[in-house]
């Protein structure tokens, strides 16, 4: 009984366990569906209860998953504590917790339920080679990362020097220029803070000039790690 | 006869099937500017009838065309159904189904035309380059692309989440959220929506160190496979 | 005395000719400025006198090397029909020719002074290598800017079809609309103008994910051809 | 004791020496984080004398670090000339400075305490990377911002043309329109100018379908030239 359970959990290459993987991936993408709609403001009642009743069918279905491979984990603890296992587990905590909480607190609970889209990654070859990715390049990551966080730092205290005083509704204090120096240096540039002054202009110039190749090179990091898993995938599956 | 249409219809390398493709490309182009024109706002009633004459003129070639590939194809079904066979159709079918239906559905219609512009791939090197490109990396574009949707997905609950309460008219549900986190993170910044809160802009910030690096991915995907593709043209071709 | 001219002119590597390359790059940079000053609004008489003997001068100069060339070179029409000698006719030949022209006429006639830019290319490395670049990839430039111009040819067709009734201020006709999509798909997004409707916004997000890929290939072209002619400019040089 | 001194402060592998380079790194951080808090607009009287006091601190300390590095020094001159020497003087000169000026000076005193991130630079392994690189394509760099500023001059001068009649507030000089061209190519975006006569427009397209390849080259150096120096760290340091 355990054994045929366990080929059927732990995802061999039968029809039965790709079909059980497969329910599992339609009801984490159910469940998504209905965390979405539910935000909708004006909802009837009749549509709330049909959610909610979807929402505890996954409930309740991830909980039976969860409850299953541990049964068949040969080192339960290990996979309790494991990155899946904490996933699975934070997948239906927050549904047991809200019986016992007030309902501010509840606000903060209902998010927690997106860590559900995690568990797609045990499913998903992209998502998996994504981690791999990060992991390869994680020293790298932090290193330039560093970089960019001193130079967006960098971006925000001069153009506080050259605006503050032609705008300080905008750049009261450091704290707001870092809005601006992030929104400009990732090229977003929405438009609700922009330098007026001659001089923050032709600091926003070179700031730029230098910025968008330093901003890039995580970008680059990322990309590029990718590449090598994809590439290497035979090896490394 | 149908051996010397053949020769011309088919592109081998006389100068007649020269002639004809040249002209078949430029009756596209012109028909795609009369589609352009026609939707211009106040149009005298004698350019309107211009630009019809110059519609029915291209309808009547492209079905000559047509039917003349029809007629030249050693196969004629596995060319209807062909790749080319189904846009050339397309390209001519709004015309005539224009006919029998009423106003409304002519709108859709009159739109299905920019079909036309495909049958340029037939013609076009960097068009051929191109399809094949998407051919080549098909799988992982779409592997990719499933990250890039769980991360603009991720954005737009955190977004919702911390700024739901502050601008409840431009982040109402998550599907509003989801324009934002679309704007964001293909850095075009319309400046439409834009966190207001401290909450909102910290985590603006992180997933943009963190998202402009997933997006770029599918893009440096069809980069790649394209120089890839140009690369070995000799060989493919 | 013809010999000795050439030497200076046609920039060998002795100190004199040097100083003539340096000089003449430095009257360029002058003029431009000149040119970027007579620009402003509220200029006073004084500093328009000033501005226009500088001009004065650096077009005597600019006329006095010119006439040079033309006499140390070789092959005498062969240098007035070249590149270079046609940048150099330009450079002067729109301050002559206000002599003889209306004031209308006089706004176009300045802005061609700017061609004097272009004689820079003789004199500065990072240009020469740009423009062998640009040569060198022109053939996939021309095949790949055609697929960029279909992509947001068919962007703003179909943003016409989703926000002309619900905008016809903003997208009128189809000439409105390519405004939209040149600014959206090159990530520029300005924010005068976007879709605000449902199919308006997911076409756009759909646009986006497979467009920032297509827009960046050109830019990738011109790069990678730009590493090629630094790397190998031993052997071009 | 000399010899001591010198083991701490150099950084060597020891325990002692490791533990001095945090506290300075630390104390780096906390003096950023101080002058950012400083810039809040309301702060109270008791907060005040909290951050100075931090602010002597900090100064104090790296005082003593100077001191301590021109006297563990073989070569002490050219230590203090060394540009780790001049960033730690720097780093310190603007608070001893602020007791004899007036308070109009203090402003920008006050400013060139940020000098004391680069202090970050001898501790930090990315930002040695990044200099390295920096100074690795310095001499490349140089010359594609070259191109990458006319080509911004050029597109300029071309809007001020298209734009300067319709729009006299907002492109009133080259000057005023340099700000545009910069903004835009870039593809920052932020709205505050942008062309709306049809000529404008069609410039503006041609502009960005060109320009974004030429104001990528310099961010493509400075990635490159990080990833050769990531490369071949093991050689370098």
């Amino acid at each position: 009984m355990k054994a045929y359970l366990k080929s059927i959990v732990e995802y061999n290459d039968n029809r039965l366990s790709r079909g059980f993987a497969f329910f599992i991936q339609f009801l984490i993408v159910l469940s998504v569906i209905t965390f979405s709609l539910e935000t909708l403001p004006s909802l009837e009642p009749r549509t709330k209860v049909v959610l909610q009743s979807i929402e505890i069918f996954c409930v309740v279905v991830f909980t039976l998953e969860y409850l299953a491979r541990i049964y068949v984990a040969d080192q339960k603890l290990r996979f309790i504590f494991s990155f899946f296992g904490i996933i699975d587990l934070l997948a239906i905590l927050p549904f047991y917790l809200s019986f016992g909480v007030d309902l501010r607190s509840l606000r903060v609970l209902r998010m927690f339920r997106l860590f559900r889209l995690l568990k797609l990654v045990r499913y998903n070859r992209a998502m998996r080679h994504f981690s791999k990715a990060m992991l390869l390049a994680k020293e790298q990551i932090i290193l330039f990362m560093a970089i960019t966080l001193v130079l967006i730092y960098f971006a925000a205290v001069g153009i506080y020097y050259f605006e503050n005083e032609a705008q300080p509704e905008h750049f009261s204090s450091i704290f707001d220029s870092l809005w601006w120096s992030i929104v400009t240096l990732t090229t977003v540039g929405y438009g609700d803070v922009y330098p007026i002054t001659v001089g923050g202009r032709i600091f926003t110039f070179f700031i730029l000039l230098i910025g968008l190749g330093i901003v890039a090179i995580p970008t680059g990091i990322i990309s590029s790690s990718l590449t090598k898993v994809v590439e290497s995938k035979g090896e490394l599956e």
